[in-house]
């Protein structure tokens, strides 16, 4: 019997660039036509901030940037969550937004959570299996209780009780904690909803961060 | 053939006070053991206008206010999005805020917001139809597809494409309602997990207002 | 940082009666267009002792009304699941009642039964978590048992099974009580799926019954 | 290539009789320990009828006979529900009644009423199709209509609205069709919830009846 | 209580042959026109013993005709899975194939296989189990072990774990046959798929089989 | 008001080699102990090209080596779905690929036919898109329709239609073109089940393809 030769996968059937799913990402942010709002100037600063360090204003917050109170109110809440001191570590609260966002087929937030997964740990195949099933990855019984506790809280909210909290204090995790979880897993499906609702499309430049 | 009367209702097997569900739930308001932290001045001043005007302080007011960012947070996120200008009337956010509390099923928002539902409307059923199936309520075709939007972004995210957004646009709603409509939607879908991640519970007074 | 007050939930925004919710809840109690049929003296005689006892015929009942036959089958099986002698009380029935409807979101069920909840026991926010989540009720381990045999077999009757039976007796129910909290369980699985088939509308009066 | 016979399904790797599915259903109906009840002559009556038609007395009398009250509402509402005058056909009652069976999966239901589709059509694919798929058979519109409305109610309740009774009511259903539809499908799925919670098991006789 | 007879099954409101489901089943196999290819000699031979065994061409084969190289590599698969040595009994990849085919409503495997798990077992009410609902058949601990994780694979594969297969071995079986298992199972999730995206129909002469 | 900077995502919190997810993909290729059996010389030379034009054998490849014949038979339906004549380009086969691995949430499927559609298609976010919500693509109609059909097809088999068939065929795809689609979407639907029930890990080298 004949066969056929192994697929070469290289040979492209090329999508020329200006119809590659990016092309107008950094620049068509949402479908909604809304007009720039007068910023603050603390929102300025931050947005300086962000195009110096990361290179661009992550779309999400050009999407907010329509009305100042709440692109501050988004920034206030969001910086608390991931950036301010926790029991959890950045990389967690990363991987909590992930494993929230691919239960929730966030392409916004998979792909820009997704690299930073990739960049804090530097190890690029855990953000995929963030994004792809969590319970594929090789994970600690401490991340494994987390995210079974964020990804039930997101697919069944109704169904959380003490056993669940119980779990994480058996994980190692303080009451504290427990709320830095469900807070965290709580706001990406807040954030999930606002970005698929208004099909938020993430800056071009997330998708070949820490590969 | 002899028939059995009709129940009587008002015969009693009451249950004594101390064993009443809203028994602990002015005192023990969530399941997580937080110390209160050091209030600012303005969240200060804020719990005392609540107290002042409503009778008490909401538990979930009570709940974040461990940590004084993350109560700032929540509260500047929350009047931004449920009390400033908006094309969408308070009413028809707090009843966005029902009927996705009731996709969840979350006790603390469906007994707080219900009660405002039925505070601002006056129509005491409309609040029980918001919590119980909002399909069942006599809707105008505006409110009938905020509500449509609202509980298909609460139950299936991934699903929203243009046409949900366009069915608004024809509802009469402009973009700028769109992302209202959004953010309150996806608001509740944050604070129902918080609330039922944290086992938090409503404040007795809601159960009788407006009635 | 200046902030909002807090919302003043007094501030209506009134709806007028003729637009409430309930304004045809007594005169159009389906979507269908049935005639009354001729009722038996016994039947004459029940809606009778309703009107003077409860001062109004239950809406479920002048549904049936077109049909004596189908009128008298209901009643009967009604009254012998609900008052009938049990090792089930009154209120676990009315318990298992609403848990049910609250399942199948059936608007007629929850606005009766849970009445007859808060009626029974005296305990208003009992009726309350019935129709929110029962989950989150503070429910004796007899109870819990009870109702998570009935809304299982409501929501996947495919995966009852020997544990799912061996779960009740180890609260103390006997192989008759299974029976009976399935037979009151499937009967608002029968009754829930008659109304919401039909848009039935309950009395306005149950609403403000025992808050 | 050298390939394998096609299967001969006729070598059978046979069960002993004893260890036949059916070994016990003619006996232990259910897994509930219940005895039998004192019946009424009229109850009597009916068994005794059952055994000289049928040539057995259906499982789920036997089951509801440890109370005569019970059986009694019972056989009252099935024989109306069932064999009364309606706009539908006793084929099409029990084409509904396998049609919402299916969906709940319940052994006894499909397998009693499966028999009884086989035998008033004399089509006992038509049967196999009520019980495995109700979509994948050549349906007239009108049973189309009539099913999808019954697997709707089955599946979703809550999601009936006004546009599911017109689609009966285009495809040439009146309005007491429409409740007998109704009333039919919420039967079976009292039925199906009270045979899945006790195990019922049917009577060994229907799987061969009309085949 | 004058009651009404007990239904005769036996008064047929019998539908024509040339209406009956069967009529075309055996002549307009898919939904698809495609015209038969060029068989090989190997699949010619193949069709011609199934005709001499089985009496007939099973539609599955007929439909994969327009295309030999498919019809071959199908054909090589099915052989393998279901008749090739294994620690898996026919009957028990048989049983794996109608508990699958269950899950995913095809009428085409439901039937064709039904029949299989019929001859097999010598148990026909076996093979309406199986067509039903598995978990309400009497299993042995090793075959409900068995479809346990056929089905869940079949239902949810993205929480299949450790524990999953572990199940598998505490029930008996080896990592070989655990693959068989899974392979058994998940060639069915395939064909399911090719039937009902085709509306393939079985061939009439299964639905007699093993009666 | 001070706030935060943004997050810096290069401050890695990164992770030992040795505890990377992808430490052992490439040794450790599946759950189950099966040695490797006599492989033919076909599969022989098949292996070895593999290694040739790729650089390594895809695990999926290596986990069927314990049987040469189930390895023969998958590699040949496989490459005939897969690379034989088709309406279908190959891009678009492997964009099937994805959105069903991803309905499914397989890790092998989403990371080896992720980077097939990255490479074919030269546009690395089109990979992502498939893998994450396909819903989100800027789709061409031919596209969305093919994927649509694909996707129903693998979550609700059940409940395809000939209007399922004529979507496509609206979409200009003949009755040869839906046997593919529905073929490539099958296929897997079985290939994610024999790699998650499995535990299959993709190999090492794919994450880092055509980004």
């Amino acid at each position: 019997m004949k066969r056929k030769k192994p697929s070469n996968i290289k040979a492209k059937q090329s999508i020329p660039a200006t119809e590659r799913q990016t092309a107008k990402d950094d620049s068509e942010m949402t479908a909604l036509a809304l007009q720039r709002g007068n910023l603050s100037p603390a929102m300025q600063a931050y947005f300086a901030k962000c195009q110096e360090k990361l290179g661009f204003v992550p779309n999400v917050l050009s999407a907010y940037a329509f009305d100042n109170a709440k692109l501050e109110a988004f920034v206030a809440m969001y910086n608390d969550l991931m950036l301010a001191p926790s029991g959890l570590s950045k990389l967690e609260r990363e991987m909590i937004a992930v494993a929230v966002s691919s239960h929730n087929k966030c392409y916004y937030c998979l792909v820009a959570h997704g690299a930073a997964v990739r960049a804090l740990s530097g190890d690029p195949a855990l953000g995929e299996l963030m994004a792809m099933n969590y319970r594929a990855a090789r994970l600690s019984k401490r991340h494994r209780a987390m995210l079974d506790f964020a990804v039930k809280l997101t697919a069944e909210p109704w169904a959380m009780e003490e056993e669940d909290r119980e779990a994480l204090r058996q994980a190692g995790f303080t009451d504290r904690d427990v709320w830095d979880i469900a807070a965290v897993a709580s706001f990406y499906n807040m954030s999930n909803r606002v970005a698929s609702a208004t099909d938020m499309r993430p800056n071009s430049a997330y998708h070949k961060q820490a590969r």
